[in-house]
């Protein structure tokens, strides 16, 4: 049994009142270390993002914004429109520019594609990313296209497509790897959606880890992008925070028909990139800034897929097999994910996920996100000695 | 005549061909200075900020977040939400958070609003501000009030509520004071449009340019903001970008209903402002930061007010009446101000607004920037040597 202080407990209330107004998403880490003076953060598992590329994008910055004094310029100047920022960004991505469209985050791409293009029935993965189906409009109903924990939330592809059929569903939503428990498709299955499903309104591909995920020893990014040249009613959604760390920045892309982005530039989206982001996008397509990526990425995924292992030998923890850079853990000693996360935040500083509110997700689940090799330390440490002194 | 030697007509070539891609907008600054290394710009007059208010954020900007290494959390952490942002706002504007809503940019704002409220007839005054009619979705049929040249394109609130009501208007628009040429209308005529068109569905009334107006000697600025609470069809608009030249942060916000904002948040707009946009919603409801705003608002207005004077006594130059931070003028001696906005460019690297693509007017007209004192010197010796060389 997890048992908190009087003190820790007081601090608990407040947590809960601040995680109440956000919805199904967690409270701004800066408002709740605001609010809260007594508590302090010293691992973040809670945000996805890996550290290292995190690292490489502000030494850059530093370098071309902050000691040249290029900020000023930055934020008094109107930052390109969009279709300028799209141009050197679809090269980089072996695609027209027509098909690209750049977001303020992967969250705006995610409300125009759902609000603009989804009508009639739209087939979710659950498990999900709660956004794709808490934007839905009226004109659309969701239907469920459930992972199973028995099945370790293996996302099976033929009675995925089966369900699409049978459900004569209009749009799909896949997150690959998918959030919250990592589970990646592979690319010869995605192939085999696309295929399967070409009488579709939309196939949507959320694709924000898939630089996290290893489908084979070449370590290659298996993305999707590069398909829509073949299949139109693609709409690949890509967010940047989750590789470098930038969520504060907002910068996603989607890649999708030549008409669709067409739609969505004909009346809207003029400015929708802060001059921070077009900076991103424009060192992103880089070749000596991609070259100190590619690096990072791969260094990033062995220590990650290490973790996982580390975490996996923890007593009271079953981890679910991820392909992104996080892990679902599933705590299987009768302890509370709610009490959990707030003990190792209050006690030792170690920000998680609990799953409590994600959907389609029955059980005890924390999503633990990798970090550095010693941040990983710390937290399968905490686990270790959370649960021999609750056991 | 304006002339251009065989090297300025080179630039001229390239500037045209940036324009082009750039819609009705200007091409982004940098991208023009970095496609055309021949050029400099030395006075922006383009663009529309207090430069005083704009050194007064970034005084704040350093001391806060660069000097203490904020930046890379600022950086780093999911901004919060909408709601979350708006809270303390709205207790500065003194209305109720449920009937503020902050965006990426006014301009993401007015998408929102076109596309999402109006529908039928939407009557917008011409000249104006080309998204108006540009979002504009198929649903929506843009009429048009003129405002007309003869009588200095000054706003007749009785005629306006007549065509309003004689063409059944559902929405109109209106910018107050008005881009491109900063006519205002009093508080007093906005309270009669608002009484006279209740029954409308939208009264949106643009103040991205309301502090740089003097309506009487108190200064005080006569927002329509708190109208809010009377008439809930009304929705004010609202650039930061003017006040504080941080086009590149994107900050806006817009004043309507609880409904409206309700329907907006309930299915998007989850983190639409960016970690720096909220530190300046941050500060810009702070005490000491509003009373120092305050002052170089106040002062910025003398020095643009002062600047209109000397630029009406240009010869062959006639300058429209103006309450906003840039005037409109015309060129009455025969000389092309496509032309003339090249040639000061090219040749002093003063920046201006050619209007030739701006629906409504006809005629040779410039919309100029106040700037500092200074700069606006240099404006005004430019305009004069150049008429008196091309007479």
């Amino acid at each position: 049994m997890i048992t908190f202080t009087p003190k820790e407990k007081a601090i608990v209330d407040k947590i809960k009142e601040l995680k109440k107004a956000s919805g199904s998403h967690s409270p701004n880490k800066l408002t709740m270390l605001n609010s809260i003076p007594e508590l302090s953060i010293k691992v973040d598992a809670c945000f996805l993002s890996n550290p290292y590329a995190n690292d490489l994008f502000l030494e850059y910055l530093n370098r071309d914004i902050i000691e040249t004094g290029l900020l000023k310029e930055i934020i008094e100047t109107y930052p390109s429109q969009n279709r300028a920022i799209a141009k050197p960004l679809a090269g980089h991505l072996r695609i027209n520019p027509e098909n690209l469209f750049v977001g303020n985050g992967a969250i705006e791409i995610i409300q125009a594609i759902i609000h603009r293009f989804v009508k009639g029935k739209l087939l979710v993965t659950l498990p999900t990313f709660s956004s794709y189906y808490e934007f839905a409009t009226p004109e659309t109903k969701v239907v469920w296209h459930y992972l199973k924990k028995e099945n370790n939330f293996k996302f099976n592809t033929e009675e995925f497509i089966k369900t699409a059929k049978n459900q004569k569903a209009n749009s799909v939503v896949i997150i690959n790897p998918n959030n919250p428990d990592g589970g990646y498709i592979p690319h010869s299955e995605i192939l085999l959606i696309l295929k399967e499903l070409a009488g579709l309104d939309n196939i949507i591909i959320d694709e924000s880890f898939i630089h996290f995920a290893l489908e084979d020893k070449t370590g290659e990014i298996m993305t999707a992008t590069e398909l829509i040249l073949k299949y139109p009613n693609l709409v690949v959604i890509k967010s940047m925070s989750k590789d470098f760390g930038i969520a504060g920045i907002r910068a996603g892309y989607g890649v999708m028909s030549e008409a669709k982005v067409a739609t969505l530039l004909q009346n809207g989206y003029l400015w929708n990139l802060s001059g921070l982001a077009e900076y991103f996008f424009g060192i992103y397509t880089k070749p000596d800034f991609s070259q100190a990526y590619e690096k990072v990425r791969k260094e990033y995924i062995k220590t990650t897929q290490a973790f996982f292992k580390e975490l996996a030998a923890v007593p009271g923890l079953k981890t679910y097999p991820s392909q992104a850079n996080f892990a679902l853990v599933e705590l299987t000693n009768g302890a509370r994910a709610e009490d959990a996360v707030l003990k190792l935040l209050i006690s030792k500083g170690i920000h998680l996920r609990d799953c409590g509110d994600k959907l389609g997700l029955s059980g005890e689940f924390i999503r633990v996100a990798s970090r550095t090799v010693e941040e990983n330390k710390m937290i399968v440490s905490a686990f270790r000695e959370l649960f021999s002194e609750s056991n």
